[in-house]
C-alpha cells in the first residue's frame, strides 16, 4: 500500500506536453502504469503505439485522436479505449489545455514509433 | 478504438456511493478496468479486496483508507497504490464528496469480502 502526494512527483516534458507518472513499476506495480499529461493548444503526442492496452480519460480540453483508420474528435468527459498495436496520435485542436490520464496494462510501458522503433522518452513508468 | 462519452454510461449505487464503469470488458478490454466513483460525506466502500493490482486517483474530497496494517489519510491530488489481496476500505471523512477513479489490472474485477466470499455488486466491468 502506498499513498502518493501527486504534487511531489517529477514532471517531464516533450514540446507542448507536460508529463507526470502517477503510478508504475517504481511504485511496486507489475501490471499497471498511470500517466497524467497536459497538452498545450496546438500541441500533440508523437504518433506512436504500445504493445499493451490503453485507456485515456480526458478531463479538460478538446482534441482529436488520429488513427490509421481515421480521426475521432473528443472533448472533456470522454474515455478513449485503444487496443494493443493501434497507432495513434492525440492532438489538441482547441484553445485550452487538454488534461488527460493515460492508463496502461503494462509497466514499464513500451512506446514505439509507427515503424516499430522504440520511441525514446524523457520519463519512465 | 472506441470513443466513449462518459455522460452516456449507466450509473449504479451502493449506500452513499455512486459508480460508473468507464472502461472494462464490455468495451473490448482484456486486462484493464476503470471505475469512477463518488462517495458522499460519511459514506464508505465496503471492506474488500481484489486479486489484481489497483490504483486509485483521488481528485476531490478528503478521506481515509483503512487497511489491516493501519489507516492512511488522503486528500484530493493523491494516488493510492494497493497490492493484490490487500484488504481495504475507503471512507469519506470530510464534508464534501470524494471523487475518485479506480484502476484495475483485470477485467472483470473480482471483489471479495475480507473472509474471501465474493461481494455482490450492482455493476459489472
Amino acid at each position: 500500500m502506498k499513498v502518493i502526494d501527486n504534487a511531489t512527483l517529477p514532471h517531464a516534458q516533450l514540446p507542448g506536453l507536460d508529463h507526470v507518472t502517477l503510478a508504475g513499476a517504481s511504485m511496486g506495480l507489475h501490471k499497471l502504469s498511470v500517466w497524467r499529461q497536459t497538452i498545450a493548444p496546438g500541441g500533440a503526442t508523437p504518433p506512436h503505439f504500445h504493445a499493451c492496452e490503453e485507456v485515456v480519460l480526458v478531463s479538460a480540453g478538446t482534441g482529436a485522436i488520429h488513427m490509421a483508420s481515421g480521426s475521432h474528435r473528443f472533448a472533456a468527459g470522454t474515455t478513449l479505449v485503444i487496443r494493443p498495436l493501434e497507432e495513434h496520435q492525440i492532438v489538441n485542436t482547441g484553445n485550452t489545455p487538454i488534461e488527460l490520464v493515460g492508463i496502461f496494462s503494462a509497466t514499464p510501458v513500451g512506446v514505439f514509433k509507427p515503424g516499430g522503433e522504440a520511441l525514446d522518452l524523457p520519463w519512465s513508468s
